[in-house]
């Protein structure tokens, strides 16, 4: 790293690899020269391409670097390289390379926090220029955040007085489920609209993802790819299937049990808790029923971040070909998981004990729990740990400072950044509104001021994301995306669901069933027909909203229109040329 | 017509324009010129194209051929022409063009006919050569009739011994449900790799629909399309909805209503048959029981056949742009009529009334009375009046040549073809496949028989259609087509209405009520718990598995990355030559 002091002034750092301070010089020379070839076979950066383009090209190559005719890392006979095995991959696995990542820029990075968290007005977040600094991927993230708020609002909005004026009769109660059906669907078809524009806007809406390398992960037998022709390791799918139904999905299965154990566990404190305060009604007893409840959505949040650990194993071992596979594989397993664990417990104190109170006063305590522990972990920990570590850096530096008295401010840049945790993409960012939008979907007829937490959550929730991008984390690669991907999938299944528990808990509604008190049958039948025509009224919903705005799609046909136009010209000229010759 | 006589022998005909015969010469310059025109301009038939894609581009010509700044048609000072207008569709409207038709080919239809109906063994039928000598539309409904009722044959096998042995405890009342509801899914997805395979082979898979002509009925002020920036009628979305939302669905509504109001009058009949069988059962009283459901079964394809007039009318009105959209509103109109006034009864019947033998028994006199219907309507009818038709022509002609003592086949063949019907597309077949899936797929559980009706039924529908389409109609234009189109998605959206509808079946039959004898709720519970579940693994399936298959699907990468690489190429090249340049 000391190689850095000496380096051209006009150079500006990209990506830094940190190798570890024993490496051998032959195996340095080596992977320079390897790298060096790459960018003689193009991969330079041009300068029409933003910081983050580039990043993401190296990011590229470096990933798809494999090994040829080397039967091991120069210096290092233990390291053994078979062709096709993914260089970087296996420096990584062997400790010798122990991170890459791509370098922040300071007066960029200072203009973005600014104009993003910093200012003291509110605004819309500048999605451009965080798209331009972190990717398309990062920027989708935020402008879903920014919608999924604003959208949260009607619904805020309407929640306040059906909390306040008790509003419980069952007319009021189908109009609650009504209204949150239609916006369920309304707000996720919006969505597609908005982010098309958003995609077309930053150029990645027609992306094709035909030719998606393998993940770096991905190891096989060297073979001939059937699309590309070009050599890369072969992995039979049936295999991959095998390991899938015969070990991921019992695990999770096996996990899903656990998490229905835990949950009565937690069911038989409350039990506890409730005859203790039955039994001496005190403040201290009062309190004391809300303690299981925060010790399970304590649980509940530790579960859900070891079985994180263990599906992102099983996934790897899963041996995906393609980064898109990878990702939804484990974002099936997670999402099943998670669901599983959070509401679990709803379900069942919803219609199996139907104890409505119980499940407004549990609802509550779970989303509020999971709420300031999602804060506290994702934001306030690492920073605190950051500045830490910032300090003693800083200091080391100073010191260093004075006795050479000559600046450094590259090294000392990529030893601080070096130093800061890495960004694990926007999975649980996702993930956690995925979770926010069931707790307000599912339940919000019970409870309808979940909405409500949920806008105030969000609203700090931009921030705190923002400033830990900025500050708290290693720069993340960025990586082109055209949509939400999977997630878009994910809250589709979960306004579906949505839609059958609030038709659900309008049907064992006390004072629904006070109205059909002469026949549970008839209650039942009406409330499955009707459910059953507003589902059928959603996916028509659904099917209705066109996904591309008129403007776009007219914007991408004349695109389209146009090239085909300049190919016939072509072909004409072609033709034409062909008669002057022969002639 | 007359001037055919004294064409170049080696001229082949392709499609015939009908004129009246008192047209004014004038005209007929007038039209043959802007004819000319077009030919100038590009779209004379190459070599490579099969004749029904010479028939199909000229077609596209003719209908897009519009009035420029002619004020009127020439020698017709009352047939007045606007910029914009369809000339062949004004023709047609005011009667000076009668017809226009591609024409048979005599030696290839006698090939096709033969390796198709008439072939004494049993084969699959030859989609290659029907595609060939009619366009892939036709190709794909044939396909689709024969996938289908291969399809259908499982279920007919497990029908037979359900019907015989008279198998109705509960048990297995859900067994054949569930294996309704798998078969269902599963033929619809295999269905759809089966068709891209189809469509891959015939080269249409990856045909672009984004430049569609507007429709030749489509009319409006004349203005600049966004996309192509080309003149051409400009007609307000708005209006158009208007129109659908003010107009067209009210009346469909309405004739819901009628429709409801007929099946009334049925059931008045149905229990009066009932009550005189009842008073005096002989065996014509045992006769007079099905007579109102056989009355039922006539008047309703009168109704549907009136209603199809009407929605084709209507749709036209609506002055949809696009030939897609004009026929999915089309589809979509028709379907919902259709679908209400075949099984409204037999819905009615089986959860207003409960009367599960009357519902097979109505079930059983619909559909045989609907086939047999139909099978007259579509081919024996118009083969009788085409064969009286082509008998006086062909005395006609043979007085003539006595007469002359010349040859004339084309004219001959022109003049026979001319007063053939006009086969108005694959609607009708797609249709009647449409009801007969119904009918299986939603209350096969109470007749199991049901799908070996129409097993049988199709086996003889192949030879009518086949020979309907050989010998009884005109030759239609034929239309490039990629898949089965709306049809699809409207044998999905029936088979979950199947999967409530069988499930509701298993819930009021006598069986299952005798299990669960102690509590009605629990029964409506578990039943609409379990169809929930098995909705969402229908999703799910359907999700699950690949609508290309895997081979198709590499090739079409390939395809795709091969041409990006001819493009890479082509760009270093460009560089280079221009590097050459610059030096």
């Amino acid at each position: 790293m000391e190689s850095l002091d000496y380096c051209d002034p006009g150079f500006t750092p990209l990506v830094v690899l940190e190798l570890t301070s024993e490496t051998k010089e032959e195996a340095i020379g080596w992977l320079l020269r390897r790298i060096r070839d790459l960018q003689q076979n193009g991969g330079d950066g041009d300068s029409f391409l933003s910081m983050a383009e580039c990043q993401y090209i190296i990011k590229h190559e470096l990933d798809t670097l494999r090994a040829r005719d080397e039967t091991h890392v120069p210096g290092y006979t233990e390291v053994k390289l078979y062709p096709g095995k993914s260089i970087i991959r296996r420096l990584q696995s062997k400790g010798i390379l122990i991170q890459l990542f791509p370098l922040h820029e300071k007066e960029e990075l200072k203009r973005l926090s600014f104009s993003w968290y910093k200012k003291v007005k509110l605004s819309f977040q500048p999605l451009d220029d965080i798209r331009h600094y972190y990717g398309e991927g990062q920027a989708f993230y935020f402008g879903f955040l920014e919608y999924f708020t604003f959208a949260l609002v009607p619904m805020a909005l309407i929640g306040v007085p059906y909390y306040l004026f008790d509003w419980e009769g069952y007319d009021k109660y189908v109009v609650f489920a009504m209204f949150n059906l239609i916006w369920c669907t309304v707000i996720l078809e919006l969505w597609k609209r908005y982010s098309a524009s958003l995609a077309y806007h930053w150029g990645t809406l027609s992306r094709k993802k035909a030719f998606e390398e393998p993940r770096p992960g991905f190891h096989g037998v060297l073979g001939f790819n059937p699309v590309t022709g070009r050599e890369e390791p072969i992995y039979p799918n049936a295999k991959r299937q095998l390991r899938i139904y015969l070990v991921s999905v019992p695990f999770v299965l096996l996990c899903l049990y656990l998490s229905l154990y835990v949950m009565m566990i937690y069911f038989q404190m409350e039990a506890w808790a409730l005859s203790v305060h039955d039994d001496e009604p005190t403040f201290w007893a009062g309190i004391l029923i809300f303690i299981p409840s925060i010790i399970y959505a304590v649980v509940i949040e530790i579960m859900n971040l070891i079985y994180r650990y263990a599906a992102e194993f099983l996934t790897e071992w899963e041996n995906h070909r393609l980064e898109s596979s990878y990702q939804n594989h484990l974002v099936l397993k997670v999402l099943v998981f998670n669901f599983f664990n959070c509401f679990a417990s709803l379900f069942y104190i919803a219609f199996v004990m139907q104890d409505m109170v119980l499940l407004r006063q549990s609802l509550a305590t779970l989303l509020i729990t999971s709420q300031i522990l999602n804060q506290f972990m994702e934001a306030c920990l690492p920073y605190w740990l950051q500045r830490r570590r910032n300090k003693k850096m800083i200091n080391r530096v100073r010191k260093r400072r004075t006795l050479e008295d000559k600046e450094l401010p590259l090294v000392e840049q990529v030893r601080l950044e070096a130093d800061m945790s890495m960004y694990l993409g926007t999975f649980d960012d996702y993930l956690e509104q995925f979770l926010l939008f069931g707790y307000v979907s599912l339940f919000s007829c019970v409870y309808p001021l979940a909405a409500v937490l949920v806008v105030l959550n969000n609203f700090t929730e931009v921030y705190s994301d923002a400033f830990k991008m900025c500050r708290v984390f290693k720069r993340p690669f960025s990586d082109p995306a055209a949509n939400i991907g999977v997630w878009q999938l994910a809250f589709e299944a979960m306004s579906v669901i949505a839609v059958v528990t609030n038709f659900a808990l309008i049907g064992i509604s006390p004072q629904v069933k006070a109205y059909f008190s002469d026949s549970e049958t008839q209650l039942i039948l009406w409330t499955v027909a009707i459910e059953h025509v507003l589902l059928a009224f959603k996916f028509l919903l659904a099917f209705l909203i066109p996904d591309i705005p008129k403007h776009i799609q007219i914007r991408l046909s004349r695109l389209e229109f146009e090239s085909l136009e300049a190919l016939k010209k072509k072909v004409e000229q072609s033709a034409e040329n062909l008669t002057y010759f022969l002639k």
